[in-house]
């Protein structure tokens, strides 16, 4: 089974390193992992971000599941690249799987960012918007894709403390790929 | 044309008035506008956001198009469940369109939130993490999922006063749905 593995792990320092990790827990349960950067661009090149984009799409094409790294980014949610690729392999009809190094829920990491106050019955952020509260992690969107078209959220016990580095979820994830949850 | 209308907007106080606004404006150019909350979901029931969630899957299921508001939310890219359906309608193989409420491009939008430096190249954030640079408004994989599936994201000259309503270039997108760009 080859498996796409999405993340912002992309935009680590040590972004081939994590990759390399990652392909080799995959391999360890019998599957192929094919990381983003495999697939590599000059990203000062003319038309540089297209190449990238449709390099990802043909890559997501060969695969038949996705890890996605749905751990907060920049903000209190997912990295939108991420959950456009979770999207995308729904779509197409992909098993889909995913974790998150942040095991608070969602209203509550909100709360980091700005203030959230009750209001008729729901919370609201600064703005005056809504604040999802369901006691999930992230947007209902994304835990319940990964409900129906997969294998549910692996979220750790404790958020450790590298949350870039700490691979056990995505271990736990490869493990469930492997089984089909 | 059924035309799925994404976006934050549910998150609105005045939600089902946006909504009611974008289907009128989808009806003048020949669109039949589905908006998430004619779906509506008693938020404290048991089970509410699993239901949520199938109702929304089975209106972008029924619909050609999408137009999603991808204004930045919460942070300094777009919601992420609105992502998650523009993923999903692109792997659907449906018909693409987003706009954005704010003009900025990405790496300059992230400075707003935290401290960006130039390192060896590339534009970091304060944990480290490579900023996306291409010059345009938010990650790649949506930009050019519009592109490629679709038409190109549609942003004002000027970020407009009030961002979640000014329905302007919605309304752009509402034609060029209507046109097939």
């Amino acid at each position: 089974m080859k498996v796409y593995l999405a993340g912002p792990d992309v935009f680590l320092p040590d972004a081939i390193e994590i990759g390399r990790r990652k392909v080799e827990i995959c391999a360890r349960y019998g599957l192929i992992g094919l990381y983003p950067l495999d697939n590599v661009v000059d990203v000062a090149s003319v038309g540089a971000s297209l190449t990238i984009f449709k390099g990802l799409e043909a890559m997501m094409d060969a695969a038949d599941a996705i890890i996605a790294n749905l751990t907060p980014f920049r903000g209190s949610g997912a990295d939108p690249g991420t959950v456009y690729e979770l999207g995308y392999m729904a779509g197409r009809g992909k098993f889909c799987l995913g974790y998150s190094n942040d095991p608070a829920n969602y209203a509550d990491r909100v709360r980091r960012f700005t203030q959230v106050t009750a209001a008729k019955g729901r919370l609201v952020d600064a703005d005056g918007l809504t604040v999802e509260d369901f006691g999930q992690s992230d947007n209902l969107m994304l835990i319940h894709a990964l409900d129906l078209h997969g294998c549910g959220l692996v979220t750790p016990r404790q958020r450790p403390d590298d949350i870039w580095h700490d691979l056990a979820a995505f271990e736990t994830c490869a493990r469930l790929a492997a089984d089909q949850c």
